[in-house]
C-alpha cells in the first residue's frame, strides 16, 4: 500500500486457514509501500466451507487478486474461469487475479521453487531432478521445472490413495512437456538411490523433517551425497533440514524452502500488478536467515 | 490501522457507488493508527445487483464490520440479521457491525447530526424543530432527535410518492417515542412559517442547496430568520449554503453538515471498536474549514 489507504486502494489478499502467521501481508505491502501502488493485501481466514462465498463476495468487491494457502488451492480450481497451464495440470491454484470479474487461477509456488535454485546459482535447464513426494509443493515443482526445460524429473512417492493420479500426471506433463517424468515408488531404495546417483539435484518436496519432527530424512544412506549434487528442500522450518545437514557434511551445495516463499509471493505480485516486487528489500526485512 | 499490516489486521470497509471519492477510509484508518488498533478500512465500489453476494462474501471473510452509502443504505436492511431500533424504524442502516457471523445494521447518520449539533454548542432536548425533507438523511435526523428527547419536529416533504411512507414513519416515531412528530406539504408556505416561528431550530435534511446548484433553498422569506433560530444543513459542499448564508445575515447561528459526516463515522467506530474515535485530530487532519 502507499502510506495511507484512501477510497482508491484495492484490495489484494491471502484465503485460508490458518492464515494469521502469515508472512505475506507484510511481503506484499512492504513492496506496494516501496513501489508507490495503490493496493493493501489482508490475511483472511477461510476454510473449505466458505471458499465459494468469500471468492464471489471477493469478485464484487472488485478486488485485484488474492493467494490461496491450505486447504483451499485445489478447490480454488473449480471457482476460476481460466486456469494457467500449469494450474490445470496439477490441479491447484495459489494466486488468483481478477481482470474485471474473470478470474484466472495460477499456481507461483513452482515458479518461486524455480527462481530460489537461480537466486542460489543454478540453473536447471538440461538437467536431471530426483524429486521426493508428490504433494502440493512436489507437483508444482515439477510442473515447472519440466515448463523450464530440465530434461528428466524422477518423482518418487510412496504407494498411496494418490498414486494413481500422480501417473496420470507424470504422463500429462511428459507429453506436453520436453521433460520426460517418471514415478516411482519410494519404498525402493535401490531405485531411489540409483536415480539420486545419476542426478543433478535432489528436491525433497514432502514434509519429512519440517519442525517439530526434525529428526526425520527420507534418505538413510548418505553415501549418495557426492559433492557435485545439489540438495534442497521445500521446508524451511528448521532453516537447516536433517537432509540439508547431512548433505552439507557431505559437501554438497544446498538451499531451503525460503526463497521459494519470497518469489511465489513476487511472481503473484508480478501477476497483480505487472512490477517486480523489489526482492532485495524485501528479503532483507523479512527473510533473514 | 497499526503502521503496518499483518496476518492478524481484521478489515472494515465501505460499500457503495461511487465510493472511491470517500473521506471515509482516511478518517477511519488514521483513527486506527492513532489508537495503535489492528485494523484497515477499504473502499468498495458495490452497487445495488452485487451488494447481496459482497456482504455474504465480507461475512465468511470475517470483516468486523462496514458502512454501506449510497445506493446500499435501505436495501442492506433486507441482509441483516438484526436492525438497532432506528435502523429498523427508518428502514436504512448505514453500519453495520459482523459479530461472528451475525450481522446488525445500525443507522449512525442521525447520531452524527446529534452530535454535530452538540459541537456547535446545542443541547436540543426538549427543543422543537422544523425538518426539511423526507429522505434518508431527513429520516434518519428525524428519529435520532426523536429518540435524543426533542419535545416536537415537523416534517415538512413534498407530496411525492413517499409522503405515504412517512405519515406512517412519523406516527410510528411519535408513538415510540416521547417525541411529537408531524408531517406537512412542503408547498405550504404558511405552514412552513408558522412552524419555523415557533421552532428552536430549522434543518435543511434535503439536497437543494447542495453544489452545483448553489442558488437554490427552499426558503423564499428571509424574515423567518430570527436571531434565536438555529438554521442548520445537512449539505457540506458548498460549505455555506444559500440557506445557511441568509439565515447567517439575519443574525441566526448555523452549522453545516461536515461534522455530521465525521460523527457518524466516529458512531461508526464505536460500535465496531468499542473506542472513542480521536475526533479532534480527525477534525484537524480531514475537515478543517
Amino acid at each position: 500500500m502507499k502510506d495511507r489507504i484512501t477510497g482508491h486502494t484495492v484490495l489484494t489478499g491471502l484465503l485460508g486457514s490458518p492464515v494469521a502467521h502469515s508472512i505475506s501481508p507484510m511481503m506484499h505491502n512492504e513492496s506496494f509501500r516501496q513501489l508507490g501502488l495503490d493496493y493493501a493485501y489482508l490475511a483472511f481466514d477461510v476454510g473449505t466451507d466458505n471458499l465459494k462465498t468469500a471468492v464471489e463476495g471477493l469478485k464484487v468487491l472488485g478486488v485485484r487478486g488474492f493467494n490461496l494457502t491450505m486447504p483451499d488451492k485445489n478447490l480454488m480450481c473449480t471457482y476460476c474461469d481460466k486456469l494457467s497451464p500449469a494450474a490445470e495440470l496439477i490441479g491447484a491454484v495459489n494466486t488468483v487475479v481478477n481482470d474485471n470479474g474473470v478470474l484466472t487461477g495460477h499456481t507461483t509456488d513452482g515458479i518461486g521453487y524455480m527462481e530460489a535454485a537461480r537466486d542460489a546459482g543454478y540453473d536447471l535447464t538440461g538437467k536431471t531432478m530426483t524429486l521426493l513426494g508428490g504433494g502440493g509443493a512436489a507437483t508444482a515443482i515439477c510442473v515447472q521445472a519440466a515448463l523450464d526445460g530440465l530434461k528428466e524429473i524422477r518423482v518418487f512417492n510412496i504407494k498411496d490413495q494418490f498414486y494413481g493420479r500422480l501417473e496420470k500426471l507424470t504422463a500429462n506433463i511428459t507429453a506436453r512437456t520436453s521433460c520426460k517424468v517418471t514415478l516411482h515408488d519410494l519404498s525402493d531404495e535401490r531405485a531411489l538411490y540409483d536415480s539420486i546417483e545419476t542426478s543433478d539435484i535432489l528436491t525433497n518436496g514432502t514434509s519429512v523433517g519440517m519442525a517439530p519432527n526434525t529428526d526425520a530424512c527420507l534418505i538413510k544412506n548418505t553415501d549418495v551425497f557426492r559433492k557435485e549434487l545439489i540438495v534442497s528442500d521445500v521446508i524451511y522450518n528448521p532453516e537447516q533440514t536433517k537432509l540439508l545437514k547431512l548433505a552439507s557434511e557431505k559437501g554438497c551445495p544446498t538451499f531451503n524452502g525460503l526463497y521459494m516463499l519470497l518469489y511465489q509471493g513476487a511472481a503473484a505480485f508480478k501477476i497483480w500488478t505487472g512490477q517486480d516486487m523489489p526482492v532485495d528489500i524485501i528479503k532483507e526485512k523479512y527473510f533473514t536467515r
